[in-house]
């Protein structure tokens, strides 16, 4: 192994996830924040809310009422003026949903130079939710949706509406009050009208288009959510502000920092990666591969969210299957590093959050007789990388960007 | 769809497959030829041969003797001083040993100072042969190692020693005159001893790995096969020179340099692609979506030969697919566009080269029911383009150096 590729590895992936921490971005996004002069309610809900909600009232000094919304065993004590609520996630469950009528309560009655900072994370879908249709019902037309192949786009048309919160309904419910949101986005691209199911952001679907999958799957649904299918959400919503933080472009940015601060040149390739963990690690490590006789230190990034194709049954995730994949273009590049991290701590259902790999990797794994295409094909990289000391390990790191990978040049 | 990025990309591919037409090739090579003063002979194996051995003897005015061995139908008339064979390819016949066997007739006896001009391009692995066992035991062997899945590094460690020519065997014939070798590369990173096995290539496998593969697969051979496995190959050659033209850099370069005629700023990702086609696509159409925003004409370029996943039975390529696969991410991109296209002039078992598509593609897809998801897992690239006019047709190009990807932008 190249150690100092390993310790330049590291030291940017370390920086990148400081970045990218809710507390910091959070920070960054009230810097562009001013009082209406009114009152500050605070609402935040999902897996960061709790650090989202603390940094807030912190950089704030104190908030007039809060609530934060989080997953069970998410919130690390009080917060002063703010009341702490655990619920289920992904799956929604009551206590879910009276803490959204709780937030509801709060927001109701609110002034026009009020405010209401809404700080939404991933998991938000889930955790804030209050149905107009029984739970039960919820759950039933969810079910039936994912069994006849809606996609995303299609469930969430149906949704929103059967939702008081949902597809903008929130911040209708604020009005007049101003609403600030600051977004902690967990998908690349950043569409707010799908993080959460966008309850700040105008919904740009329609009811026609929710009858239209109703009957192109025969939804069974009752009179009243049949009804409801016909409530058109807001589709324009002049009181609302939204700062989106903590991105994976700006875990792209932190990483060009510190390669930068390292000597090497950045070159973003995309903060939108969306294809297969295996072949991106196979296209980044190409790219390395066809600059490796360069006389200069380059560092080439590509941040985003991959899919790892499931043919086995090992352990892994897909930044392990990116960087492992890569391993045998680079081979005998001496100079060469190709490393991918997940930005939560943990990549797949393992310990680990990401892999390393150099030059060096895949005779190291000869030695020990691993073969990559073996090991890829039993989606098995974590105890490959393990041999050969390539796994990095953060633990979890309190924050969702979705993912960074970086090839490495250090001639 | 855009024409004017249309346009632009045809012209980047007509540009880019001129230059790496075997006669562009040949002549750019032969640039850098000097006779040693005596004789020269030529000999041209492969698919280009004919085009090549053409491009020789025009450039030189006249050889003293050569012999051209192609492919069934591939010699296009007669060229002065020279015999044009044809033979089997892939399965290698009877008369291209026969071919070969001549080969080696002419390069018999030569002086210090002759040169044999030895011309190789894709296909010479099967027309370039003269077994040192029967034909029909040389079959078998190949079948056994086939049928063990012995990989092609194995399959030719053994072959190479029971071939008069291959693994350098041609170039250490030819001594003590020297052999300028011209090499038109269909494989990506250039590997000159995978190239036709490499004839005027030091060979680095040696016996005892070639006896070791006898033995890891239980390999049932004559007495005098497997004595021949005892047979070094030669481990340094002081009589050859070679030149790598008309390979997939040169594609690339060829490319580069259109796109900034055309005003494009190049950027070359890699010349050493070969993920999966559709990951390709995906891969490269981020690139184009996260610099989407810039205020200037980009050209990203990739060069390799990515591979298909069959999962249906439609009709398509690589090429096609990876443009396809592109065609839902830059969806909405009014200045972008994606492409590929092999320089062959066939992409799969079509009569397109590749395929094109950009920011309008999607949409006019989705007018005619398409959907780009389940077109490309019925690997039916070619009808969906083709319904869209997203087809690159360019006809047979004489030529085989891989494919070029390229994602425009242009502002």
């Amino acid at each position: 192994m190249n150690e100092i590729l390993r310790r330049d590895a590291e030291q940017i992936i370390q920086a990148s996830l400081r970045a990218v921490q809710p507390d910091a971005a959070v920070r960054r996004a009230l810097g562009r924040y001013r009082s209406q002069g009114g009152r500050t309610v605070l609402v935040a809900a999902g897996k960061a809310a709790w650090q989202m909600a603390r940094s807030a009232v912190e950089v704030l000094g104190a908030v007039d009422g809060g609530i934060v919304i989080t997953k069970y065993g998410h919130a690390r004590g009080e917060i002063p003026g703010v009341v702490c609520c655990e619920a289920g996630h992904p799956v929604p469950d009551e206590n879910g949903f009276a803490a959204t009528g709780k937030a509801l309560e709060l927001v109701r009655g609110l002034q026009k130079e009020d405010t209401v900072l809404f700080l939404l994370s991933g998991g938000g879908s889930a955790l804030f939710e209050k149905p107009r249709v029984s739970a039960e019902e919820l759950r039933d037309v969810t079910r039936q949706l994912l069994a006849c192949g809606a996609d995303i786009v299609e469930i969430n048309t149906v949704r929103k509406r059967l939702s008081h919160v949902k597809g903008g309904r929130f911040a209708q419910l604020c009005a007049p009050a101003q609403v600030f949101s600051v977004v902690l986005s967990d998908i690349v691209g950043d569409p707010l009208d799908m993080i959460a199911s966008g309850p700040a952001c105008p919904d740009r679907s329609t009811c026609a288009q929710a009858e239209a999958v109703a009957e192109k799957y025969g939804l069974r649904l009752t009179p009243e959510a049949r009804r409801l299918l016909e409530e058109e959400t807001p589709k324009a919503l002049d009181n609302v502000r939204t700062e989106i933080t903590g991105s994976v472009r700006e875990l792209c940015a932190a990483a060009s920092r510190q390669c930068r601060e390292l000597g090497y040149e950045p070159v973003l390739l995309t903060d939108g990666l969306c294809c297969e963990a295996r072949e991106a690690g196979s296209f980044l490590a190409s790219v390395l591969r066809t600059h490796a006789g360069e006389r200069r230190r380059l560092a080439f990034i590509a941040g985003g969210e991959t899919v790892v194709r499931l043919t086995g049954g090992g352990l892994g995730g897909r930044n392990q299957e990116l960087a492992l994949a890569a391993a045998p273009i680079i081979s005998g590049i001496a100079c060469g590093a190709v490393f991918s991290v997940g930005s939560d701590g943990t990549d797949g259902p393992t310990d680990a959050a990401g892999g390393y790999v150099d030059g060096d990797t895949l005779s190291a794994l000869e030695e020990r007789g691993l073969n990559v295409c073996r090991v890829l094909e039993d989606n098995d990289a974590y105890h490959a990388l393990e041999a050969v000391n390539g796994l990095i390990v953060t633990g979890p790191t309190g924050t969702n960007v979705n993912d960074v990978a970086v090839a490495l040049l250090r001639p």
